[in-house]
């Protein structure tokens, strides 16, 4: 094989319950990634479509996760990339995480897999080390597994695979406005109280058990956040709002995709995703704000590929 | 049915990654409460043996759970009930919840059923209110639900039960120490780091995780608190290496029962629970303190019935 295609996908990550910890790939939304050995050894950046981003390797984080994978393989040819965004980046649902995900998935498999997909996780967090300062797995992770995710221990390479109610189904919107991750961490505290732990991770336990027994009341129930949203979410236009409507609509819960501004709504159903998505769009009409909103079920496979010569 | 005999576990709250929310039901340790209708109405406990423990029914948690059911509920008759403790007060493994829970459960059946299982634990949890001046559910769901059980919300009544890998093996050693409840939360602070707060219930969400595929190594690996037990710790003798001679006689983690001063093990296979047993009782035959040792497989149901009349 000397050229591979994939569609490496959008994810969410946090979940409301799970920050740091939980993620969900995408089905539907995601970046196009060629890449071609070529004679000559190193990463090259060819082309970037779709948006406005470098093609630098040190600065695209498809081009940062690549080296990564190479400065611990040795191989005796080159790569050269060619990435299609189909991903704002900066919307909050793993814009960067596809790219560094994307990259090094194709690699391996141009260089016969010597690594497995969780081995991967490891080379795509440089890629979000450079897009955000913080070498977090939870993107990636749902990328390059698939379905719903979990983070124990990024440090110990410690990452599994949740199970996936086969119902469910994600609404979400994105409100175009400039979030900067740089601000959306700054209102994080590094302290919070223990009773406020226990009600989070006692959501979380709930939800994890929730998508093992199908149990889609319990998963509603535990989709909640009383640490980082209270806090980010007045970065987010009308997100009480549009929670509400989304809640009022159908849908199990709703909270920030990743670091925001998009918003996701969590549903039984496509009917549902899609009524909730109707209902998310009156409420940015009426303020005349821009947005895009994407309807994906659950995509357990996580990357994949379109072609290979 | 006028007269009933009820086995009544002990229980393990916490389980390292889980304060205030997990529990696990014992098997072979525990209160047997009998309860038989009385003509007169109201309540009162005849008999307490086995340990030193008032029979004043505002003051003894078996009468206290008991009043709370009868102030909800009607009834045309009274109570007695006769209390055999199995389990020493203080020692952390759920002696109040198992006296609490046993009574009600009792009681319950003997008035032809009105409440689930699960209903019955807002009742027994005065009980816990009446020994530690906190209505936690964790050891009281244990012991009525059975199994390893989970507290989503107490004031929303949420609890459920997890799955139970059937190789699941307990070892408690209980050091003769007094141990007030009130020092043991003394030393637990209000406010966490978030970043522990993260490890903290990313090993919880591994921990139900593990429980549902039974991976038992990825139960293990979560068996940790970095929160509560570097703090509490300090007052039970030799903590540490009651730890390190578990782990290295196989089990497969260590913690503190409750808010102590028992310690737990959880091994994989009955075998193992004992050799961790015995590694555990050198250490303080070392010290010359004197001890309990148990044994137990999880118990599934919960509470049993041993006569009926």
């Amino acid at each position: 094989m000397n050229e591979i295609k994939v569609f490496s996908p959008a994810s969410i990550a946090n979940l409301s319950c799970g920050y740091d910890i939980l993620g969900v790939c995408l089905d539907n939304i995601g970046d196009e990634i060629t890449v071609r050995k070529t004679k000559k050894k190193g990463v090259v950046i060819k082309k970037v479509s779709g948006q406005k981003l470098s093609t630098d390797i040190s600065l695209n984080v498809a081009g940062v996760s690549a080296t990564a994978l190479l400065n611990e393989t040795k191989v005796n040819c080159g790569f050269e990339i060619e990435i299609h965004k189909g991903i704002k980046p900066g919307s909050g649902i793993g814009s960067s995480a596809a790219s560094s995900a994307g990259s090094v998935f194709a690699i391996n498999k141009l260089i016969g897999e010597p690594y497995t997909n969780k081995e991967l996780i490891k080379f795509a967090m440089y890629g979000e080390m450079a897009a955000s300062g913080s070498k977090h797995a939870d993107n990636v992770a749902a990328v390059l597994l698939g379905g719903f995710t979990f983070v124990r221990n990024s440090i110990e390479n410690d990452y599994f695979k949740l199970n996936t109610p086969i119902e469910i189904a994600f609404t979400v919107i994105h409100p175009k406005i400039e979030l900067k991750t740089k601000d959306s961490r700054a209102v994080v505290k590094d302290k919070v109280l223990l009773k406020n732990m226990i009600e989070q991770s006692a959501n979380l336990g709930a939800f994890i058990s929730g998508l093992y027994t199908e149990d889609y009341d319990l998963i509603g129930r535990s989709l909640k956040d009383v640490i980082i949203e209270p806090l980010r979410s007045v970065l987010i236009p009308k997100f009480e709002k549009i929670k509400s409507v989304s809640i009022n609509s159908g849908a199990l819960g709703c909270g920030i995709s990743g670091s925001g501004p998009s918003v996701f709504a969590m549903c039984k159903g496509v009917t549902t995703a899609i009524n909730v998505g109707n209902a998310m769009k009156k409420i940015y009409d009426k303020l005349d704000l821009d947005y895009d909103v994407h309807i994906s079920c659950v995509n357990d496979i996580g990357i994949k590929i379109l072609k290979t010569n």
